[in-house]
Formats: C-alpha cells, sequence, structure tokens
C-alpha cells in the first residue's frame, strides 16, 4: 500500500471522537467532529497547485487529498469551541514504491507553520506522519483495526519536553466524496498537524 | 532493543491518564491509574513459574515483567468505580533477537481468558502486542515519545465488529521498582490484554 492509497482507503465522511491528554495539567479535553476525506489522483489540479507553490516538479507527485472537518473541542465537557477547516495536501514519495517522502501542504491564508512533514507507511500499513517545527515535533500514527474504523494517535514535542498526546477513533459514516472547494483556507495546527 | 529491554525502559512508577471510545455508544470513558512496572530477569522465580505452567522451556524465556495498577474508570466523569490489580508475565522469544515471540501471562484465579500472546518490536521500536481470544482480537501498540512519556493505544475488535479504542499517556514519576508480590492475581482484561 503506498500513501496515496491509504488516503484511497480513508475516502467519505466519518465520525470522529477525539480526545487529548494535557501532561502538564493532568487532564483531558475531548471532542467529536465530522470529517471528510477526498483523495486526489496526481494529475488534480490542486495537487499541481501545491506543489509549484513548493517549487516540486508536479509530475513527481502520486496525488493528495483534500480534507475538511467540523466538529467541536471542550475541556472536558461536551459544549465548546467550534473547530472546522479544510486542507489539501500533496504527496511526494521518495521513490516508486511510493510507501514514504514529502508531504506537502498549501500554504494559506496567515498560514506560520511550516508545510512539509514526512510520511511513510510503516511494516503494519499503517501511515506515520512525522513533521519538525522550528520550536516543536509533531508524530502522527493512522491505522486501520477494521476498514469502517480509523484511529490516530498523535504525540507533540514541544521544546522543553513532551507536552501531549491526541487519539482519535473514527467510524466512516459515508463513503459519498465532496468536490474539492477552489479555495482552502488553513488554520494552526496543534492537536493535528492537519488541524482537524 | 528486544522485549525485555522494552520493560526495563518501562520501569519505574507510571501517573496514567486513559480514555477509552466506545463506538457503538458514541461515547468516551475515561480515568487515571498509577501503574507500576518491574522488569524480571530470565532466572526470576516467577518467570521460571509462569513458563512451566505453558509447558514451555524457562531456559528459552530472556525475563519478563511484575506490573501492579490502582486507578478509576468512570463514564465521563472523574469519580468512579476503582480498578486495580496486578500481573506477571514471560517473554518468550521466537529468535536470538527477541524481538518476537510469546508473551505468556500468569493464569491466575478466575481467569478466563487466553494467557498467550504475541508481541512484536516493530521498525519503530514501539512494542505491539496481539492477543486473540475465542470472541475477540486485541492489538496493543506501546511507545515512548520521550523518555519518561509512554503512549499506549488499543483496538478491541469483538466478533460481529469493531468496539472500542482505549489509550493512554503515562508519564514517570519514579524509576524506584517494587518487590514482586508472592502471588499476584488476574482481573478479565476488556480495555488492555493486561487489564491495566
Amino acid at each position: 500500500m503506498n500513501a496515496l492509497e491509504f488516503f484511497q482507503k480513508s475516502a467519505g465522511k466519518w465520525r470522529s471522537q477525539r480526545t487529548t491528554h494535557h501532561l502538564a495539567f493532568r487532564r483531558a479535553e475531548r471532542g467529536g467532529s465530522e470529517i471528510l476525506v477526498n483523495p486526489l489522483n496526481a494529475d488534480d489540479p490542486k495537487v499541481i497547485e501545491i506543489c509549484q507553490m513548493h517549487a516540486i516538479e508536479p509530475t513527481n507527485a502520486i496525488g493528495g487529498a483534500y480534507v475538511k472537518w467540523d466538529g467541536t473541542m471542550a475541556w472536558d465537557k461536551d459544549d465548546g469551541e467550534t473547530h472546522s477547516g479544510e486542507t489539501v495536501f500533496a504527496l511526494v514519495p521518495d521513490d516508486e514504491t511510493g510507501r514514504k517522502g514529502k508531504l506537502l501542504r498549501e500554504v494559506g491564508y496567515a498560514e506560520v507553520m511550516p508545510v512539509i512533514g514526512r510520511y511513510e507507511i510503516d511494516d503494519e500499513e499503517a501511515l506515520v506522519l512525522i513533521t519538525d517545527y522550528p520550536s516543536m515535533s509533531s508524530y502522527e500514527r493512522f491505522w486501520f483495526p477494521a476498514p469502517n474504523v480509523r484511529v490516530r494517535a498523535s504525540t507533540v514535542q514541544r521544546f522543553g519536553g513532551f507536552s501531549q498526546a491526541t487519539f482519535c477513533t473514527e467510524e466512516l459514516i459515508s463513503e459519498d466524496k465532496v468536490e474539492v472547494a477552489a479555495s482552502a483556507t488553513s488554520q494552526p495546527a496543534i492537536a493535528s498537524v492537519f488541524g482537524w
């Protein structure tokens, strides 16, 4: 399985349960969201555009994905701030297996974070994504315990020590895809590199 | 790193934050506990005894661990049922690397589950533990995002479909070890194969 195939397996609408464990505060923050994943082929105009933003030859990409999310995040309760957004990214593998390489994100309005991550499909067919920022490093691992269930675990290490872990359990509720928006906006990522 | 080295890295007293996502109920259950991990050498009497229980030649074991936990688990709130217990297990690798093999658990009083799991240190130096029961299968992955932080994610698939995912974030609070109890009791495992 290459990274594009992983996102093809992720296609559709998912109901996500999320929990973040904060070590410093010794408390948990939880939330829920709906996430739409639409894989993109290598010849998709958005994939070509993102490669060009990063000065990478678009023919090196194997595809990408458009992701949209809508949800809430709260400190130990159900009501809370709404978190929604969308993002688009392109996958540029290191070699012909497509199992590891660069994940390029769109440079959005007010984007302050670097937008290149390293991805790898590990030997258990999970997707691992590592993104280094100037003051923090993020590790995310996505896998499918069942075809209609995706789990992700991400840990964020900030300068000076480990800070938080976020866990999501996602159930496929519809395989429908959505049209890619003409322009996707970004928001600063904390729990997830992607923001969703 | 072999499996014994993984448990040596886990030695000490940990403060654990736990969240279980139940898909069928669309809700989360959370809790906290203190976990003590004491790695055991191959010549430890408990390791030898567990091998003998399973009719496995004790010299094949590379060691094991004694684990004791004390905590609470609640439906979306802080107060709840107390969960405490202890377990001992032995590691019997398939080959001289010690990176994969069998994890044998003590057959305790009122033990109804099978007590042999398969372990593997994966290519990211995480410990993966797979245990198949007659009506369910458990996958657990443990890793260290920092030397003093251990994360675990486990998914349980029951006959008929996926049911729950449990996530723990554990912070080392003391490297002190404890004496192994003369006789460890077991309790049925649900979230974690070990019970902790």
